[in-house]
């Protein structure tokens, strides 16, 4: 089984990726969201990762933009607590550090350690790069924010532990692959769909499932760059079953729809 | 009257402002989105304004999220169409152009144009202050990508007009102010909420408006860092005019909130 992620080894979507699967299969790395959409589409790989949205930031939007391009399917969801930890060589100490090297999402999350600790920042492509490069730099005063993972992997010495902000801070993944995969497990499914214009049609969609005791647990609206304010609308339902009731709410709230496509029936994750 | 916007003379911003109240008031420039905001809550100025919404790339959540922090209101929305032309300075022809400075937003709705002409791109703070960049400079060989308005002020020449890939970019922005100013004109309504987290709030909460046949325009979430996978809600409602079934659609709405604001009851504008 070949499996992808954006981003180095010891990136957040790697590790979301061995946790999914369980450490199986063989992974490779890519370097933008999109290769990784297109590594899928065209059966290089099996499955692939991309993160969807993050607690305390909201939808990854590149990820959602992506489906409009690609023919590929949500067949699973993984959710990975994102903990920032201060990384340096061997022979360093806290006190020694006097530049931290990572993403700069990464800083933000942290701002309150390093304004404290006066660290001063400088930004690189992601965490876990930040990390590889401080494992080659072999500097006592440069030190990286990165993942357990990142820090492990680079064999680099944990200086500090967890010192992101909020400590309720988590990425939710998507598993793409090209075949819907539904299973008797499957509890979420997302969609993906333009409305008409008339009036009202939002409500009249969100009714087809609620007439079916169908909850939506989550909308998200993005732009049709050809059609100025108009939307598509990405939706998850939590979806118990299979059913004649279920396909019935599709079939009308697809009524309402110029364009619609179910991405995915899936088991919903612990979102822990 | 004392006006902000964010960013320099010349600014996107600045040119909405200036339509919205008809080159009336004294204008002042605030470096972050939320100077803006700070400065119409202290009262420092009158009214401010901030883009919410662009027609390509979607929602500017740094407006939106400071509706969280500040007491501020929405009086007016204005929409001002997105047009990018090359500058130069009096003494240089399009084809000296080698180098051009610009937002980086501004490079990606360029790009066909930057590639086509093979134009190396320098990433600057925001397109006016390119402009007024490469009025310094003196350079024949070094442009800059702004608005027609930028242009004028900072005494260039056009080089290129329309040079953006989509014809079709608008960008909305919202007027704002520390008091509500509903007028009889007023028919466009926005909300803030957050709803309860039982299971089909949100479809009840649609339904309060869709049953007094008040049509929901548009909905955007966000999330609360505090709450993992909880909500906040911006709505925007088509209302007639301030009556009786308003108010009772808005009351009951309010019973399936856990917070809820009214941002604002203000005219709709021109989407042009």
């Amino acid at each position: 089984m070949k499996l992808g992620h954006q981003g180095v080894s010891g990136a957040f979507s790697d590790e979301a990726l061995r946790k999914y699967f369980n450490n199986k299969g063989q992974i490779l790395s890519y370097k933008e969201f999109e290769d990784v959409a297109k590594a899928v589409e065209s059966g290089e790989i099996d499955y692939g990762i991309l993160p969807i949205e993050n607690s305390s930031t909201g939808a990854v939007f590149k990820t959602y933009d992506l489906f409009k391009k690609y023919n590929i399917c949500i067949v699973g969801e993984e959710y990975l607590k994102i903990e920032h930890h201060l990384f340096g060589i061997k022979t360093a100490n806290l006190e020694d550090i006097k530049t931290a090297y990572s993403h700069p999402e990464a800083f933000k999350q942290c701002s309150r350690f390093l304004v404290e600790r006066n660290i001063e920042q400088v930004a690189y492509f992601n965490t876990a790069e930040s990390a590889k490069w401080v494992s080659e730099k072999m500097e006592n005063s440069v030190g990286a924010i990165a993942s357990e993972r990142a820090g492990e992997y680079y064999k680099l010495k944990k200086l500090k532990e967890n010192i992101h902000d909020n400590p309720l801070n988590t990425t939710r993944f998507v598993i793409l692959g090209t075949k819907k995969e539904s299973s008797e497990k499957a509890d979420k499914m997302s969609l993906f769909v333009i409305l008409n214009h008339k009036t009202g049609t939002l409500y009249r969609f969100i009714k087809c499932f609620a007439d079916a005791n169908i909850n939506l647990s989550k909308i998200e609206s993005r732009p049709i760059p050809s059609s100025p304010w108009g939307y598509y609308f990405f939706l998850d339902l939590e979806v118990l079953k299979n059913s004649k009731t279920l396909n019935k709410a599709l079939e009308e709230a697809e009524r309402h729809s110029t364009y619609f496509r179910v991405l995915g029936h899936y088991k919903k994750s612990s979102k822990e």
